[in-house]
C-alpha cells in the first residue's frame, strides 16, 4: 500500500525553517497507513529537510546562523547566480528523510519535529510525501 | 513484512560514536527478512546515525573532532540550554539511515559499520530499528 | 516487488561528482517498478551520494571546495592513511539517499540530478541501487 502528496510550502525569508510537522501528520493520516514509512522528499537543489528540536524556535535560528558560517553567502563561488550558499546547504542537509511510520503517525521523539528548510526564499516549494506500509483493513 | 525493535544505546562521553553495527545485524537476524530494507531512526535532537568505518578507531575520533570544529561548544547561540551545537550536528549527519539488507544481514561495505553518534551524552538513548522486506517463505 | 543492482563508477580525481541519473534510471526502467523508492547506497567509506543541481556544472564544483574547506586535506587527525578528510565529507554528506520512483522513473525536481560524491579517488566505486514498489501488473 502507499499514498502519495505533494504539499506546497511557502517560506517567507531567506533562510528559513517551517515546521511541517502537522502537515505531513496529516498526510499520514489520510493515508490510511498505520505501520510503515513516511519518505519526505524535497524536489528542489537550494532547499532541504530535516528533523530537530520543534519546542525552543531559537533551536532552528542557531541551525541556520552556523550554516550560513559554514556556507557564507558571500564566499568566492564559481555560480554566478548568487545561491551557492544554498546549494551548498542542500547537500549538508540534505533533500530527503525518511521517518518510521507507527499507530498512524510519524513516530518523532517527544522534542522533534519535522522542518522543510528553505535557503534561497521567499518562494513557493513543493514537499513530497509517501506514505507506505500497511493498513487497518 | 516489517519487523520493528527499538534499541537502547548507552552513551559516556558527551561526544561519542557508539558502534552498533552487531546489534542491529541481531534485530535483523530476528526479523527473519532476507531481502529488503533497514530503517535506522534516531528519536532525539542531539544525537544522530552514519554510517562509516570502523576498522580503525582514530576515523570516528577525528570526525567528532571536525564536528565540534564546525559546531564548537562555546559558540554565539541563542538556544540556552548550552547544547546548540549538539543540535547542529544533528542536522549536519542526520537522525536517520536507510541501509540495504541482503541475504538476511546488513549490506555494508567492507570498512563500514552503524555509529550511533551522541553530541550531547552521556545519555541513555534509543534507536528504533524497522526491517522491511521479503523472508525465507 | 524489489529490483536491485550494483553499479560501477569509476572517478579521475580525489574530489568528484558524478553524475549517475542516467545509469540510475536505467536501473528503474529495468526494474519494472511503475511507483514506489529508489535507494541509493554507497558501500564506501570515503564517498558519498547527493542530489543537487546538474544544469550549471559550477554549483557541484562549489560544494566541492566548500567541503574541503570544511574538511581540509592538511588538519590535525589521528587517521594515519591521509584520508581523514574524506571520511568526514562522507558523513556530511551520508552515504544514502532515498528517491521516490514515480512514472517508472526517478521523480526528480526540474533541476536536480544524482551525484556519486568521491572524495578519495581515483577509484573504482560499487553503487547499490535497489528500487522497491509496484509494477506495471
Amino acid at each position: 500500500m502507499q499514498y502519495t502528496e505533494t504539499l506546497s510550502v511557502a517560506s517567507h525569508e531567506r533562510n528559513q525553517f517551517i515546521d511541517v510537522t502537522p502537515e505531513v501528520n496529516l498526510v499520514v493520516a489520510r493515508s490510511g497507513i498505520r505501520e510503515g514509512m513516511c519518505y519526505l522528499y524535497v524536489p528542489h537543489t537550494t532547499a532541504g529537510i530535516t528533523v530537530n528540536e520543534n519546542a525552543d524556535p531559537s533551536v532552528p535560528q542557531d541551525i541556520l546562523e552556523r550554516l550560513s558560517i559554514l556556507a557564507p553567502r558571500e564566499g568566492r563561488y564559481r555560480h554566478t547566480e548568487g545561491n551557492a550558499d544554498a546549494h551548498i546547504k542542500a547537500t549538508l542537509v540534505g533533500v530527503s528523510q525518511t521517518v518510521p511510520v507507527s499507530g498512524g503517525k510519524l513516530l518523532l521523539g517527544t522534542w522533534q519535529g519535522v522542518f522543510f528548510c528553505e535557503f534561497d526564499g521567499p518562494r513557493r516549494r513543493k514537499l513530497v510525501v509517501r506514505v507506505v506500509g500497511e493498513g487497518v483493513g
